[in-house]
């Protein structure tokens, strides 16, 4: 078996194929320029494989929908020329094989639940958080991903104003002051008027945004009850994690049992944001199993 | 068929036994006295009838994961006597027949599942919140009841304050000032000292609350992207919903598609409380069906 794996990013995209072991047999990265430039590129590497279907984990907004008349889209994104883009129509027009297409972060998800699946973790259900240019979260409940209406948008949420930080309006041009307003990369040149790995972790505006992210935490360990939290993304390392960690547990009080914090809320298990790839064979693959 | 519903409330027990079609055949309700008494007026009411299962829908906390050693009990809850109580294991020492069990609210959330499904609307997924002395909430996915790591406990997530709410310190011995530390029927007293039902919905005290309310259907929307929103128990009404729907909207500002706000955000399509009874059949009818 050969799988396919679009990890389509903003910035850049990430082309692989792999086999039904998760493990990467070939693997290129080039810009995103124009839909054009970009698909074809796509489309001319999956031509010189061979491979039995393929998972696109794309940036968004998308239609994810299968019922939906734009199924397939990236819809009304800010990323220049990319609005009404059909993704998954360019793609499956040249590479006739199937597809599933779903978020960037949702694919992260994936991968990650995958991981803890072959880790022999007892994970049924998991969220996934990214936390850099924007705030996205995906969630694996029951071992299906969730979104009746359409995918997560789990950085939009509103948060309790830290006391020290009334004052900073957030940087969402949608909500100002929801999470990715207050906890995405741009928020550090918004507050401190420097990039974020400029900002050491004994600044207190760590502490304020480890109060947000913690908030995140608790906010789907309550509505979901989920086994593990995994925190991604360019704003997120482990030391900031203790942070979250600490906060969540004050946040929380004891109301309800969680694993050991360690477990529960933690890095990918995936190195070099590999999650994605992983969670697109692993998709690709369940395509093929239905 | 012959289904059976325990309602166990921490005031009152309805219990009830209905046919697969989830008409009530019999009904009874007495009020919540100390487990002992409590249980057993329970087994007398179902020796009377010849049931093929029974749904459960109990307050709270309980242990719901069938693989912990306390699965079936009320554990340590703040209702006088009954923490520890095992109310499966007692029910089915004497009626031998299959028993879910779970919360009041995430039976509520099934019977307005059911509903919806007999009522041939598209839900594959539901949340369901009852603001009333406490606030909880339920939620169905893809048809499945949520809550790996035990059941849900919506009521205790963090929301932004209201500006005008900033010195209200909330009423949740564990949290102060959780959703519902700040919207149920005791911060009435806690806020104007008077009960909610002497409070007219012209008084400002709705708006603090729709603000919150709404942040609650936000974050559901955002993290589940469900098909339909419910809001029961007795602090909610049509008239205070009109406010929720307003706010949401604010609060949401078209980021994603939600449906008409008039279907997506409503009061129970069962009326009279009975969301739990309906969901109860429904799962007992599940259990013998799996």
């Amino acid at each position: 078996m050969l799988l396919g794996s679009i990890e389509a990013g903003g910035t850049k995209f990430v082309c692989a194929v792999g086999n039904e072991n998760y493990q990467i047999k070939d693997q290129t990265t080039f810009p995103t320029a124009t839909p054009e430039e970009t698909l074809k590129k796509t489309v001319d590497y999956f031509k010189q494989f061979d491979v039995d279907a393929i998972g696109i984990a794309s940036f968004g907004p998308i239609e994810i929908r299968k019922t939906a008349p734009n199924y397939g889209f990236i819809t009304d994104t800010p990323k220049k020329g990319w609005s009404n883009t059909d993704f998954v129509g360019f793609l499956t027009k040249t590479i006739k094989v199937p597809v599933f297409f779903t978020t960037d972060v949702n694919g992260s998800a994936f991968g990650e639940y995958v991981m803890s699946q072959l880790s022999n973790e007892d994970v049924d259900s998991l969220v996934y958080y990214t936390i850099g240019t924007g705030v996205g979260g995906g969630a694996i409940i029951n071992g299906k991903l969730v979104g009746s209406l359409g995918h997560p948008e789990m950085g939009h949420v509103k948060v309790k104003r830290h006391p020290d930080d009334l004052d900073f309006a957030g940087v969402c041009p949608f909500h100002k002051d929801c999470l990715e307003g207050l906890v995405s990369g741009p928020t550090f040149e918004a507050r401190l008027n420097k990039s974020g790995k400029d900002v050491p972790l004994t600044d207190p505006v760590w502490d304020i945004m480890s109060y947000y992210v913690a908030q995140a935490a608790l906010q789907v360990t309550l509505i979901l009850r989920p086994d593990k939290i995994v925190f991604g993304g360019g704003v997120t390392s482990e030391k900031f994690l203790e942070k979250v960690r600490r906060d969540f547990a004050t946040l929380l009080n004891g109301y309800v049992h969680v694993p050991p914090l360690e477990q529960y809320i933690t890095m990918p298990e995936i190195s070099n944001n590999g999650s994605a790839t992983v969670g697109d064979f692993a998709l690709a693959k369940r395509l093929l199993r239905e």
